[in-house]
């Protein structure tokens, strides 16, 4: 493979990931090139394709494995399709980025982790909050000693659920909305503190709103105790109105900070009339709206993308690995525990037989055995 | 006692909650008037008295209670009198509106409770959030069905810790910062929903800056469930630097609602010189503030005490209660609890034998054996 | 006439200015009472005194003058009634309370001076800015030295144009947006940089939008230079869609601080199915929306009845008069001659024969003679 | 020279502007790099070249001129030389990215717009506010509709004044804040109501609290009017504590939209230890502050400099060019004439005999004369 030029990308899937993969690598073209997508839905693979100029197709994903000059591929399929596909680009040779929530059990966490160090190639994992640069800010800012000791983070990210149906079937995603946008929360609670040990998990959660669509959660609110003595406070919705929300409180005994991706970044517009976008998820944009503005590179993805394409070629070091995944994996786990249990969760916790995080909270009668 | 005319109040305290009251009365004088003011420490109760124009002054609080035209006393005492007070001026005959918490425990609450009734007088329970008019605003539109169903209802009072020293001082106040504002976060739960039974409390906490001062917690997360499926978070601190901050956010199917009391009613300030006063403590008025303009109007302070001589009176129901108070108390004692235990605690809970709240987190060999 | 006990105060009117003045009596009933009102159209005044339980109704201003008790009658009628009525009430012995703008022309402000002055009676400007808490609080930091010297005071209020027919008018309003509220932010500006002497006036404006239904301006920016060297710029629009905006900025060789009185002051809010009231000219309720709370309260409406009623009681002097509306009547006029003829016109300025302000800007023949 | 690959770029300068040059490119690299950097003073561009990483240093910018290779030069020098070294840089043969304001005179902007178009070389304008991302969201939506026809445009920018000292001397810089910020205001109205001609300008200035420091203006507002009838109203003051500020507002018949790039961007902070940088022009990072994230981008400065590389590569037609410069160059003349006579000037307005655009405002002898 070629160690230097652009590294060479494939993308697997097609939709709302997909494209924000292929956004993002055309919003900073500098180290990465888009050059084959692969999707198995007639149509799909080609739109993505003709919409960033991608020049090959793909509707098996093993073919697009078997391009030889491809260097990295990005994984942007439903949650229980990310550790076999991880598995595959590896064994092909090829550097990984997985999508959050990073797979569905800590096995399946340990063969990727696993498999990628055999097989020599990188396995990233694509939580785009560690780049985005309102939060970076904050991080610096507390790096730099700004709040004194942090003793307390929260991350929230809320809207009124997601597009694809996927997500809603708990079969494929593994779990609601602490799977889905929990992931987020807890990863960033984890890197914002320096990655220290998480040792204990309450978690409360339920389906207030979308039951008649989902067995999965669509509202979770998760505490986390941290060694060294910080709480992570991470709370998530499915039933939140009003467009997509994604905010952070630091708290440190010498400060506070307070940062809003969206309306804390937004222009407050009135319109008769409506106009073409405001804001992910945001249902309108007639009456009051919060429009955001570049909005890719408000969330981080092309500077995540950038970093990927820079560890690839070794100028970097990657920030966000397998390993960071797993710790949010295991947390899945015990938030999804708890809030069946309504204990606190000491870690680590590694109960085994799990096939979806979420059955820690639905199927007590399973996940009790797999307790003794 | 009058029937007629205003009614003629007592003050038993002379410090800061005292003077809340006082000028509370002051700000909306139609209804009521404060006619004397009772404080042991030599030169404090003068000063009130001097301030806000109070004729009688007194030493002794059974003094101010043995005066005939007096028909209702508030309580702006530490924590540990407001039993022992209730009962005293019932026995004398007078209403009795208490500062928050009720006290600091369940069998004082039921004797404030039971005395109260028995003397015909009304105990009335000083939770202004029941009164601030943004929260009323809120609580207003989600009873027009603005926003659905509500399933999660959020309250935080924040600040860097109270002034006087009895706060600090477990013995006399019960408890650290969960004590001293989660009780206003529980009542306001309770009450923005139409006080549907507590369910369940989970909580965390942790002395994180102050342990040099108190053994009293400094942070606070706890999580209600109410019968009918909503859910309460409240959130406190007393190591929030920058000042007060009390914030609700409401979220229903429908739609949500965000109030700040502090920042969000603001005058966004830069000041190179200073000035007289910004908002309660706030360390500062030089560089960035955010003053606020007739901060107790804001907090609800001179509607709260109208209402309760209103209530004196007949001309209005109470709206804030003994009742209220107690079943703050049930859900302090649970918090507590929770935050030892790491279990989510089903109410109803009684413990025997508890003190002060804090000792069912401090203490786990009597709370253990108490819980038996 | 009573001497002490509340100031009996008769309204003549019933619609919107009524309605306002009718509720801040309520809202702080120490010292006033609401005991009559009047208003040709059947019906009108009877639901004013329905809503607001006044016990007096009259379908002729006269017989209310008639009435021997009434101390204090506030004028709630279109602008060009404004003198006649001043006259009147004056002349049967009652303190004037008097909507903004004053009057139509310089003649009839001073003739209103002049008349209350012989009979008397206190000429009260209802200029409600000056008793906005969040305005007084940031001239009270003005005043502490917050700023060091303000060179440029800001006053903004716009909406999408009144409810009342008589508005857009010009023959019965006098003029425009610039008119109808400009007024404040000319007052506004003067009151806080306490009344130096206007000494010139620059201004644009024009028809943007509302053409078909109104000959007055719907847009005006208008910019003051003050004795001593400070600048104020006041700018009003007819045509901002999405509610009522009022907003003040003050800038210092100090300082800066900002007041919103309503984004600034409101619960961002999202509803789906919408709810009461939001907030004064806002036309809908779903979707996102900033609703206010306490609103009369937060203009200062209530706190401006009080301060009347006091004054005619003695215990205060008056805070807004006659004197400060006249000013703002010269500057008006100022204002529409700069506005015609591109010029800073100077001040004192006193065309004769100017029945409109507005025809100074609409009928340049007329107000070129007048100016010779 | 070169007809692909990346533009090769050269910096004559190497304080405050040449920085943001360097830095931009260095942020968006894909199309261009920085190879030389002029500046006399021995130490600033070995300075800048190390800082950046920057190969060749020169002291003498027509050494730079000799180079070859390099295609663009950008000049961040003084506004009395942005002329000459134009024209030197145009009759080398390189394309010109010319700081704003583009020069002193309009006998200069002409000459410049002349002699680039006789070399056959790109006259770039580097007014960023045309790349700012908020800024380009409010244009698109009102492009897409969403205002209806705009009747008013706003544009602020306001700090306490540049580091640098020439911007205090009006002999190098022509002119105070009208000329160095006001620039922006009336380049941003002009394009965002896609080039209307102007046809009047109003003005009001003074030198309100750096009297001891400089001759030029410290505070300006300026009106104008365009073809087809809007409005622009610019404000700007070198008097605003409190760090710097930039913000528009759009007002259509149809809508309105607000955006400001600080405080509207930032992430409210409060720290009691300070921090490493806030935002430009902010004294101080203790207390409460507004830091931004990606300053640079956010302002748009990168994508200002990419987008001259691509025009210089013929993949983009030039967004701001030098008969922007020239227009603005007009109104700036016109508002300094209209802030000494108290006039609405007309456009076209080309007084002869004008060295620097403030005497038109200073100097009454010599521009009445001008004028006739």
């Amino acid at each position: 493979m070629p160690q230097q030029g652009k590294v060479k990308v494939g993308i697997i899937g097609s939709q709302f990931e997909a494209d924000i993969h292929a956004a993002s690598f055309q919003i900073m073209p500098e180290e990465a090139e888009v050059v084959a997508v692969a999707s198995p839905t007639p149509g799909h693979p080609e739109a993505l394709a003709q919409k960033y100029g991608i020049p090959r197709v793909f509707h098996d994903y093993r073919k697009l494995l078997d391009e030889d000059d491809i260097e990295m591929v990005t994984i942007a399929a439903p949650n229980y399709l990310h550790a076999r596909l991880t598995v595959e680009v590896a064994n092909a040779g090829k550097h990984v980025v997985c999508e959050k929530p990073l797979c569905m059990t800590l096995e399946e966490a340990d063969e990727m982790i696993d498999v990628c160090r055999r097989q020599g190639v990188l396995l990233l994992y694509a939580e785009e909050l560690f780049f985005t640069p309102k939060y970076v800010q904050a991080k610096k800012m507390a790096d730099e000693g700004a709040f004194g000791k942090v003793y307390l983070v929260k991350q929230s990210e809320k809207h009124f659920g997601p597009h694809a149906p996927w997500f809603w079937d708990v079969e494929r995603s593994g779990g609601g909305v602490f799977m889905d946008m929990g992931c987020h929360g807890i990863a960033f609670c984890y890197w914002f503190l320096d990655r220290p040990a998480v040792q204990s998990v309450q978690c409360q959660m339920g389906t207030y709103v979308h039951g008649q669509k989902t067995r999965g959660e669509d509202n979770s609110i998760c505490i986390l105790e941290f060694a060294g003595g910080a709480v992570g406070l991470v709370e998530n919705s499915w039933a939140r109105r009003g467009g997509m929300d994604d905010r952070i409180e630091v708290y440190g005994e010498g400060g506070v900070t307070y940062a809003n991706l969206h309306m804390g970044n937004a222009l407050p517009t009135y319109s008769q009339y409506g106009f073409g976008y405001a804001v992910e998820k945001a249902p309108e944009t007639k009456g009051w709206t919060y429009p955001v503005f570049e909005e890719l590179w408000n969330y981080g993805f092309p500077q995540e993308m950038r970093h990927f394409a820079r560890c690839v070629r070794g100028k970097e070091q990657p920030l966000a690995t397998g390993e960071d995944g797993r710790v949010v994996q295991e947390v899945l786990y015990a938030g999804y525990e708890s809030a069946r249990t309504g204990r606190k969760v000491e870690l680590p916790f590694r109960p085994s037989g799990v096939k979806r995080p979420i059955d820690l909270w639905l199927a007590p009668e399973r996940s009790e055995s797999a307790r003794i």
